[in-house]
C-alpha cells in the first residue's frame, strides 16, 4: 500500500466519528426552522476542508442556503478538477416510520443510519478524506482541485444558477465529478450517463369561503377534493401515459445503441418488485422498467391533502384541497415549457364551482446526458476496474441533479457521476442508511481517481 | 308576563355566564385526548339538571362517551316528553382559521363565539333553563319530563343504540323533542320533517413498502395517490351523480306534495352562493338546490391525504394515500347496504399495483322522516306562531341526527326537531357562533312548548 492508502486505513475510526458528527446536524433545506442547521453544516464542511489541507476554504452566501468552496491549485499544467456534493438533506416525515431519530446517527450491521447518510453526506465527505490522505501521504495532489458543496440540492438549488453564473472564474475547471449519486450494487460499478430533469408545482383548489357542514351543504356545491381528484385524473391515461397535451413533444426517442446499452444491464423483475414490496409494476406501456425509470418522463403527485385527516370522523365539506406535483423530464424537454403546458392543461380542465391556482416552484432541473466515452468517464472506468474488477454498466439515473445542467451551461464542463450510494439505502424515505464499506471504498476510489486524472490533458484528451 | 317568563328575564345574565362556562369545556368527542373533557361536560350537565330542579340527574356510562339522564315525573295522566341534545362537539381543525381560541368563548355583537355554541351546547342548555323557570315560577311542569343528553353525537353515536335498547324502560316516553337543529332564519320558523342518514368509511391505499424516491422509482410503480384519485374518480359522474352501482336503488322519489312543500320555501340562489363564497353551485342534475341538500343522497370525500404536505418540495413517491368518505342517505337507503355497495365498487375499481383497504366506521344513521301533521309537530307549530308570528316552512335537514332513527326503532316515538340554530353559524367550521337572541328565544320557546304539550293526550292526539 502507498502512503496515502495507509493513511486512509489508519484513520477509518476517526473518519467514521466525523461522519456521525456531520450527520447529527439536521440540515433539512426545505424547512425554514432548519435554516440555521444548514448554515451550521456549511461551516462544518468548510472547517473540514481546511483541516484536510484544502486552501481558501470558506462558506459563501447565495441569497438562500449557502455553498462551501475550497481549492488546492498547485499543479501547474495539470487539469483542474471540481468535486461537487451537497450537505443539505431531505425532510424526515413521516417521522413515525423511522426506527430511530433521523439525526441521531447510529451504526448497526456495518451501516450508518441517519437522514443524509447516503444522500449525500456520506458520499460527499469521502473525497475530502481522500484529499487529506493524498496530501498527508504525498504532500501534494496530482491535479488542481476545487471543492464545491451546496446546501440547497434537496430543494432544487434555487440560488445556485445565479451563484455559479456570477462565480464562473472561481469555479472554472476542466472536469467535474459529482459525489452525489451511486453505484449499481456492492459488486457492480455503473457509470451514470444520464439524469432526468425536474419541475415542481403546487395546485391549490378553493371552493367555499370556509369549511362547511357536509350535511347542510353536501350535494349543492363542488367539493374541492372532488375537483382536485377530477383535475389530477385528467393528467394520466388509464394505461399510465401522461395525458397533458404536448407533454411528450420534445422527448427524444432512444437510439438502438442506447436501448441496447440499457438492455445489457441485468434486470430481475421479481427482485425489483420484492425490494419495493409491490405485487405488480405499473407504468407507461411499450418500455422496459429501466427505460421507464431513466429515459421516460413522469408526472407524479408527491403529496395531496384537504379536509379532515384525524382519527375518527368529521363530516366536513372542506373549503380547499391541495396537491404537490413533480415532473421528471428527459432530453430535450425544458422545465419552463412543461410548466406552461401544465398551466394550460389545468386551466382547460378546471372543474365547475372551484378556483384553481397553480404555483410553480422556481427550482427546476434540465435533463442531462454525458457522452458515454467522455474522458472524465474513461478515468472513472479505470477506477471501477481496479476497485470492482469489472466493467461498469452504462446506466442512467431517474433522479435529478440540477447542478449538472447548470455546470454544463455556465462552466462548459460535463459532470461525471462518481459516488457510492446504492438503491436500497432509503434515500428520501425513513431509515436512510449508508454502508460503511461504501464509505471507505468511496475514499479509496476518489484517491485513485485523482491519481488517474493526472493523465488527462488540458485539452480534455485522455 | 307570567312568573316563569319573569324568571327567565331576570336570569339572562347568569344563564349566559353558565353557557360560557359550558362552552369552555373542550368536549371534542372524536379525539382521544379530549375523552376526559367529554366526561367533564357530562358532569357539568348533570349538575345543571339537578340545580334546575330536575330529579334523578346522573351521568350514565355507555362503554364510550357517557350520556346524562334526569327526569321530573309528577304529572300523572299527562304525556311524558323526552328532550334530547348533545354536549360533545366537533373537532376544531383547521385551528389557524379561527379568529380566537375555539374553547375560550367570547361574546361579540350579541353572538357567542365558540366551538359547540350553536351545535349543540347553546341549543341543549335552553330547555334546561326553561324547566328551571317553569319549576321556579309554577312549582310544577305541565307534563312529565325526561332529559336525555349524549356525548357522542359528533362521532355518530356509536354506543347509543345499545344504550337506548338496554334502557327502554328508563327512556320510555310519548313524544321526543330534539334540541339539536335549527330554524329557518331569525324571523322565520321551520319544522324539520326529515333528516338524511349517514355512513362513513376510510379508504387506505398502499403501494410500496415505504416512501421512495420519485426519481429512482417514479414511472415504474403505481403511485398510491394516483390510485386513490382513480378510485375516487369512479365514484361520481362528471355531472355530479353518484356512480356506485345500486347506490340510488332504494331512494324514494319525492311525491308531488313533497316537491310542492319544498318549492314553497323561498330560495335565492345569489344569496346562497354569496353566503358560501362560491361563484357557481354544483350537484346532481334534475333537482333544485333544496331537493339536492335534503332529499338526495351524497358521497363526499371529507378528507384526503398522502405524501408530503409541508412547505416547499419533497420529491417523494409515497407508500400510502388515504381518504375519508361519508355518504348522506335518504329514505329508504340503509347505511349497511350502502357500505356493502361501496365495498363492491372499490373492489371492482381498485387500480393495478396497489392494495386498497376499506374501513367502515361503526357509527351510522338511518334517514328519518316524520309525518308533517304529527301531534308533536302541531304543538311546535303553535309555539312557532306565537314566537315568530308566522307559519313554519316544512323543511328538511341535510344533516344527520342518528338518534332520531334509533328512538323511533327502540322507543316507538318520533322526534320533533325543536331547536334554534341558524345556517350561517359555522357549525363544524371555524368561528362557530350562536346568537344571544336565539339562546333566549329557545328558552322561552321550550317553556311555551311544555305548556302546549299539556294538551297532548296520552293516545297521542292533540
Amino acid at each position: 500500500m502507498t502512503a496515502w492508502e495507509n493513511y486512509l486505513d489508519a484513520n477509518q475510526d476517526r473518519y467514521l466519528k466525523e461522519l456521525l458528527e456531520f450527520l447529527s446536524i439536521p440540515s433539512v433545506s426545505s424547512l425554514k426552522e432548519h435554516k440555521e442547521d444548514v448554515q451550521r453544516a456549511a461551516e462544518w464542511v468548510a472547517a473540514r476542508l481546511q483541516s484536510a489541507g484544502i486552501e481558501n476554504a470558506r462558506v459563501l452566501p447565495t441569497g438562500g442556503h449557502p455553498v462551501v468552496y475550497g481549492d488546492w491549485m498547485h499543479a501547474p499544467a495539470r487539469p483542474t478538477v471540481l468535486i461537487y456534493g451537497h450537505f443539505d438533506t431531505q425532510p424526515v416525515d413521516p417521522l413515525e416510520h423511522w426506527s430511530r431519530p433521523p439525526f441521531e446517527p447510529a451504526v448497526k450491521n456495518d451501516r450508518v443510519y441517519a437522514r443524509g447518510a447516503s444522500d449525500d453526506k456520506g458520499n460527499m465527505l469521502a473525497p475530502i478524506l481522500a484529499v487529506e490522505a493524498l496530501l498527508s501521504g504525498e504532500g501534494r495532489l496530482p491535479v488542481n482541485l476545487k471543492c464545491f458543496f451546496e446546501g440547497q440540492e434537496e430543494i432544487g438549488s434555487p440560488q445556485l444558477p445565479d451563484f455559479i453564473s456570477a462565480n464562473r472564474q472561481l469555479l472554472a475547471c476542466d472536469l467535474i465529478y459529482s459525489a452525489d449519486g451511486g453505484q449499481w450494487d456492492e459488486d457492480q460499478p455503473a457509470l451514470m450517463i444520464g439524469l432526468r430533469g425536474l419541475c415542481n408545482l403546487q395546485i391549490d383548489v378553493r371552493a367555499a369561503r370556509s369549511d362547511t357542514h357536509s350535511g347542510t351543504f353536501g350535494g349543492t356545491i363542488m367539493n374541492p377534493i372532488h375537483a382536485l381528484v377530477r383535475l389530477i385524473h385528467t393528467m394520466h391515461t388509464p394505461e399510465g401515459r401522461i395525458a397533458v397535451e404536448g407533454f411528450y413533444d420534445a422527448v427524444r426517442s432512444l437510439t438502438e445503441t442506447e436501448q441496447a446499452r440499457i438492455a445489457a444491464i441485468p434486470y430481475d423483475e421479481a427482485d425489483y418488485k420484492s425490494d419495493l414490496g409491490v405485487d405488480e409494476l405499473f407504468g407507461e406501456p411499450g418500455y422496459s422498467t429501466y427505460e421507464r425509470a431513466w429515459t421516460r418522463p413522469t408526472l407524479e403527485v408527491n403529496g395531496i391533502w384537504g379536509g379532515f385527516q384525524g382519527e375518527g370522523v368529521k363530516t366536513v365539506l372542506p373549503s380547499t384541497a391541495h396537491a404537490k406535483v413533480s415532473c421528471r423530464l428527459v432530453p430535450d424537454q425544458k422545465p419552463g415549457r412543461i410548466v406552461e403546458l401544465l398551466r394550460t392543461h389545468i386551466e382547460k380542465h378546471t372543474p365547475p364551482g372551484v378556483k384553481v391556482t397553480m404555483v410553480p416552484n422556481p427550482s427546476v432541473a434540465d435533463p442531462f446526458l454525458i457522452p458515454y466515452d467522455h474522458p472524465g468517464n474513461l478515468a472513472a472506468v479505470n477506477v471501477h476496474r481496479k476497485i470492482f474488477g469489472k466493467e461498469p454498466y452504462y446506466a442512467r439515473m431517474g433522479g435529478s441533479i440540477p447542478v449538472c445542467g447548470i455546470f454544463l451551461k455556465e462552466l462548459g464542463a460535463y459532470t461525471v457521476n462518481f459516488a457510492f450510494g446504492l438503491n436500497d439505502e432509503n434515500i428520501h424515505g425513513p431509515d436512510e442508511f449508508f454502508r460503511l464499506k461504501s464509505f471507505s471504498r468511496a475514499q479509496l476510489a476518489y484517491g485513485m481517481l485523482l491519481k488517474q486524472l493526472e493523465k488527462v490533458k488540458l485539452d480534455g484528451s485522455y
